[in-house]
């Protein structure tokens, strides 16, 4: 910092492309400060450094930060200044800032540079390289293809639709997931997200994907280029757009990093944001093909069989008092999942395994720190999913495997009867989530109780779990749910001290009916995982409740059963009867 | 025109405050052109002229203007065009465009002048006054004030409010609601709205009236004067605002007529618009006091006595073969409630009485060419309302005299449904109307029904029965329901040559409880009038559904069988049974 006169150094928690998860070679933050959790930004001074995160790490990172004098800062409380005011504070008078200016935003830096006017910015320096000797290197794990019959849409029939989209004006993609979703293909470079690092530009004759050559094997770049697609190396994006001088590109923003903006801007290139909010890829690929909805249907038949293999197995251990802890159930659901089927590919996101008091802590995963054997005193709340080759899980089940009391039974039962509500709800076209969100909540609010998150993400094509641009939540969101569009159904109550109860499945808009009134739509539950029943109040449920409930049981029954041993499947029967 | 060498005159359907009823003195669009309809722009060019009304409207007009050569322009129908682009198609050069600079807002008329930039304005003409011969003069109706105890807010109280909401800086008021609200004043100058034309700056030290004398007693001058009001002619705003020459004055862009905006403009005043949305006047306007809260108490109470005995009298009529016709029944409403009542004022809106089919017509209001006789074999929808000197109401019943088809059950049934479904809500503080809306609606999407209307409107204290800022409606609207605000709860379902179903009680935003998850809010259902029974097709309702219905009509029979001849509670007894 010294030697480039840099007073301040900021060390964000993201890679070059803003995904969900970030691979070991960008986690310079956690390498830094020694602070594991999953949110955090690092400002290092030049005689201080501080460490900002939110509730959820309070505690962790206190423990993890002690002796390194970086102070925490606890986001959100009273008294906690913002990164910026810090900064302000820190250096009255302005100073030099430096951050490696691939992880951030133009946006977020268009604002960052506004609030903190009497700084300058040097963003291209990554001085966390110059320090971290064994610093992982990036991936090379090779990509593989999504089929046009598993896609339902072929990769020219997509790039071209993308291109009318921007009336055949180049368009520049940055984002990992929208440029795999474009070429049909996935990658390892990241877990979780079956991603790989890459650019891409449509342009009105071709599409270009850059991408490190070593990911590409020859059937893929020959099956690409038949599709009128240009494979050129991650780095050579710049010398490529050398033709774009004068010219106009066209690009997203919150998606483009800084250093990629700056460089590009700096090359005389006409750079136009398109418009905030849902862009039409993020729209074409939210918008499922029917090829794409039956990938996920037979997802969620494995993932519905690993998960009743598991639970009964779970079930077993407990009635014969054979220790299990939640680490070993979140560890058990990818053993279950990789035996019981070839084309299991990943978990789609950490397992959350969290017994009675931690299941109020919304993003508690078990560590070795916390894990606690599993009892059948309380509920035991799961929340896992997994990447197939052909689709995406995301479930979570709450399970009693005792005699749960008279509160915990009305609890389960509301947050059942909102997700139910709203997995029933019929809806004309026009429709957006913030409308329904309240179905969901209705039973909870009625009880004075609710939960602090969404109702519903949307979720990728084995892509990433979480994805936009719909959502289904309290805060209002213009995008209208459309035929296709498959979102996650998870309402929740969190009872503080003693137990977490979230139930959720995923569930698809489809075309209902058409009558004097316009077009509906109505959900199709997509999931098939058995709910549990012993901790139901079927008399706060409406007969049109306990119908849906029934059905839904019976479905998870006929479709897994074939698949389950004698054992399990009396197991299934049992619990899947209704009252 | 001709000698003012204007090429096009526009004659709105407004007056220059904006009010949702205009007086007579203001009709010129209905004296112009014939057209009768509440709705319609005239505009007259120097060969031609056109008027532009809503489906609603177009058979009417038709009729009504046959034989005037003024074009029907049938607004939303594929190939009319706007108004704009009319004159730009009949003026390709552009012109010369007068109009009554009173009757656009400065909001609007910047529009108007964006999309017809060939053209030049002459806005401070009324030239239909030239022609008018006996066009009816300008109320002088006496103004009548709120007392402090029914308005639960003093005069001074509420402007040094309004004062500090706008840190002290001058703010014109132009809204006749918001300024009757403000001055706890209500007049007569127009239909339905209990209101006075007047203007009014509210500054730091006193609040300014500016109306015209004659409306004002004595008593009221001193009154309004103790709480430093100050009361000016109607027309000296402007020699008052003189004043104000390079000094700054905030002002609301969409209630402020463009004649207004010019004059203190070329005054030399800085004119600033607040923020578009709500407004703090509206928005303490709409939070009504527990004063006003017991007014609509009163009112309801008042208004339920007339509606039960108006059932009563049309129910006996029907038994005993009289012929009872829709005009006899709304005419009836006013006699009932004057009878009834000794602070009746007037009706708060024109009432509608639609029989069958008429029902259909969301608009419908009975005139001697549409009356028909009231039978037993259909749905007969009434929707009507009144103020009284301490409140406002606004009911609609959709009543059954004979014997409902299933299919009539079934529907009813499902507006109900969603009508107590919205009664029964519990929802946290930091709820939006367009949150709750689904509540009302999903009972009939779930059939594949919907209406094309709000579910809930905002409702005046003795002011407009219809008033923002809050909604309930499919649109989102950012504001927030707030403790003290009155609204309407109306789902519907019309099928078109059959009948109307509409049921709409008034609820109340309440504070209900404080819990772990924060503060919750629930309604007070206003509304005391029975609802029609022997539609309902109980095997629909949920129990809490059946318990709110049972508890509703109960609560209506105790509050008003003591008002109630022997034969009236007998008759309502019967009615407000449910199976």
């Amino acid at each position: 910092m010294m030697s480039q006169h840099i007073d301040a150094y900021l060390v964000p928690t993201v890679d070059p492309h803003f995904s969900e998860y970030t691979a070991e070679h960008w986690k310079s933050r956690r390498w830094l400060s020694g602070f594991t959790g999953s949110a955090g930004t690092l400002v290092v001074g030049n005689a201080t450094a501080a460490l900002w995160t939110d509730s959820r790490y309070f505690v962790q990172a206190q423990m993890q930060l002690q002796g390194t004098d970086i102070q925490l800062q606890k986001q959100g409380e009273e008294g906690t200044p913002s990164p910026e005011a810090w900064l302000q504070q820190h250096y009255p008078k302005g100073g030099v800032i430096g951050l490696d200016g691939r992880l951030i935003s133009h946006r977020d830096f268009e604002q960052l540079q506004e609030e903190l006017s009497a700084f300058t910015f040097v963003i291209d320096v990554d001085l966390v390289d110059q320090v971290w000797k064994d610093r992982p290197i990036l991936s090379v794990a090779p990509v593989w293809q999504m089929t046009k019959e598993q896609a339902g849409m072929g990769v020219m029939e997509k790039w071209q639709a993308v291109s009318e989209a921007y009336d055949g004006k180049p368009y520049l993609l940055t984002a990992l997931d929208e440029i795999a979703w474009l070429f049909n293909i996935r990658g390892n470079d990241i877990a979780y997200n079956p991603v790989c690092t890459a650019f891409a530009l449509v342009e009105d004759q071709q599409a270009v994907l850059f991408v490190d050559a070593r990911k590409i094997s020859p059937e893929i770049k020959a099956s690409l280029e038949s599709e009128k697609v240009l494979i050129l190396p991650y780095e050579s994006l710049f010398e490529y757009c050398q033709f774009y001088k004068n010219q106009t590109l066209i690009y997203n923003a919150s998606k483009t990093n800084q250093l990629t903006y700056a460089t590009l801007q700096a090359m005389g290139i006409h750079l136009v944001a398109e418009a905030a909010g849902a862009s039409p890829v993020s729209l074409m690929k939210a918008c499922k093909t029917s090829a794409e909805v039956e990938g996920f249907r037979l997802a969620m038949l494995e993932d519905g069989v690993a998960w009743t293999k598991l639970l009964f197995w779970l079930d077993t251990q407990l009635s014969t008092g054979v220790s299990v802890t939640e680490m070993q159930v979140a560890e058990a659901f990818a053993l279950f999942r990789k035996k019981e089927c070839a084309s299991y590919l990943d978990e789609s996101f950490e397992p959350i395994v969290a017994y009675a008091e931690h299941g109020a802590i919304v993003h508690y995963e078990p560590t070795p720190e916390t894990d606690c054997r599993i009892e059948r005193d309380a509920f035991l709340l799961m929340d896992t999913g997994a990447h197939y080759s052909f689709g995406t899980t995301d479930t979570t089940r709450t399970w009693h495997f005792g005699i749960p009391t008279d509160e915990e039974k009305r609890n389960y039962t509301l947050v059942l009867q909102g997700m139910i509500r709203l997995s029933m709800a019929h809806f004309p076209k026009g429709t957006r989530g913030a409308q329904l969100d309240m179905l969901a909540r209705q039973p909870l609010m009625s009880n004075g109780m609710s939960f602090a998150h969404g109702t519903g993400h949307g979720v990728g094509h084995v892509l990433c779990v979480h994805e936009g641009p719909q959502s289904i939540r309290l805060q209002e969101n213009p995008v209208l749910l459309q035929p296709g569009m498959i979102q996650s159904n998870e309402p929740a109550v969190y009872i503080t001290g003693k137990y977490g109860i979230r139930i959720e499945n995923l569930i698809h808009v489809q075309k209902s009916e058409l009558t004097a009134w316009g077009e509906f739509y109505a959900f199709e539950t997509l999931t098939l995982v058995p709910i549990c029943t012993s901790a139901v109040d079927f008399s706060l449920l409406s007969v049109q409740e306990k119908e849906f409930l029934q059905k839904y049981q019976d479905q998870v029954f006929n479709k897994l059963s074939p698949r389950l041993s004698q054992e399990e499947t009396k197991w299934l029967s049992i619990h899947t009867l209704i009252a």
